[in-house]
């Protein structure tokens, strides 16, 4: 296996450290001694923290693993899952952390361009994905063929992203039960 | 009128600092700086920046203004003008800043216990006002009677709270258009 570059070191260990401690709180210093490279090479990848921080975005957007499969579920029933699994991942974080892109949205839209644009192209993807899937429980009669699917995509992934910031200060699941109780059980 | 107390001068600074800067971008120097005040007077006033950032999120929540009245409009009027009121005033500062309450525990959830818990008990307190806003509604037979109104408040609350980061994002007010659509077009 070919050794990771310093790059993608540093990539990866920014994700964590940006997740971990927010951005406003970590250094290019800190960061590159986390990830255990010298800090001289950071400006040889990066122009500044703020591009790091679009590409972490990014990042950590891509890996969601937002599209796997969940066997022989219907659209609907597929969509929840999907939800589940992230509920799991915050349940077993014990409700630290949250979502990546909507802290880094909170604390950094009004300071950092880079940044701003990235988050908001990261949400317009996966509110994309959600649209979609509720095109496809449409099309199987699970939701009405009236209701504006992108609009739905949109409203659901930020109603999940305020839960999430519920659920963080609540150290609860109960945030994210509303939401599974309203969206699933009132809303599509 | 009596000259604001030196205190009362730091909390109002600090309301404004944080909203503006975000928490970790704002020192104890750089909030009494800008309240004009000794560097030194603020450890006889607060125990500490986390303290100061409770105090904040609680005093940004009473000013709200949430409970005024709006004329002779029904329930769920008054309360869409109640949103309609804040989306004024993220139009109005170009989306910039969004909600000090949801920035505050996006940020600080993990890293400060009392300000964890000042978010929380802020978001309980606004929540409660949603609910009574809705079971008014339902009193009055605009929201169907078995619905459960408290948890239509947290849930709408956590929709408009990720409405606002995405808002700030898009530099746009879309995703509040999709909020106000979907929740005073479909859901109550």
């Amino acid at each position: 296996m070919p050794r990771p570059s310093v790059r993608e070191v540093i990539v990866e260990t920014a994700v964590t450290e940006f997740h971990r401690h927010g951005f406003a709180a970590c250094s290019v210093d800190t960061i590159t001694r986390a990830a255990g490279v010298p800090k001289g090479s950071f400006y040889n990848h990066f122009k500044s923290k703020e591009d790091l921080g679009a590409e972490v975005v990014a990042r950590y957007a891509e890996n969601s693993g937002w599209r796997d499969g969940h066997g022989d579920l219907g659209p609907l029933d597929t969509l929840r899952a999907r939800f589940g699994v992230m509920r799991d991942v915050l349940v077993a974080a014990d409700f630290t952390r949250g979502c990546l892109i909507g802290n880094m949205g909170a604390e950094r839209a009004d300071h950092s361009p880079v940044i701003r644009e990235q988050v908001a192209a990261s949400l317009s993807s996966w509110s994309g994905h959600i649209a979609e899937s509720i095109r496809e429980a449409q099309r199987a009669g699970e939701v009405p063929a009236d209701r504006d699917a992108d609009r739905l995509g949109r409203f659901v992934l930020d109603a999940w992203e305020g839960a999430i910031i519920r659920a963080k200060v609540a150290k609860s699941a109960a945030p994210l039960d509303d939401f599974f109780a309203v969206v699933f059980g009132s809303l599509l």
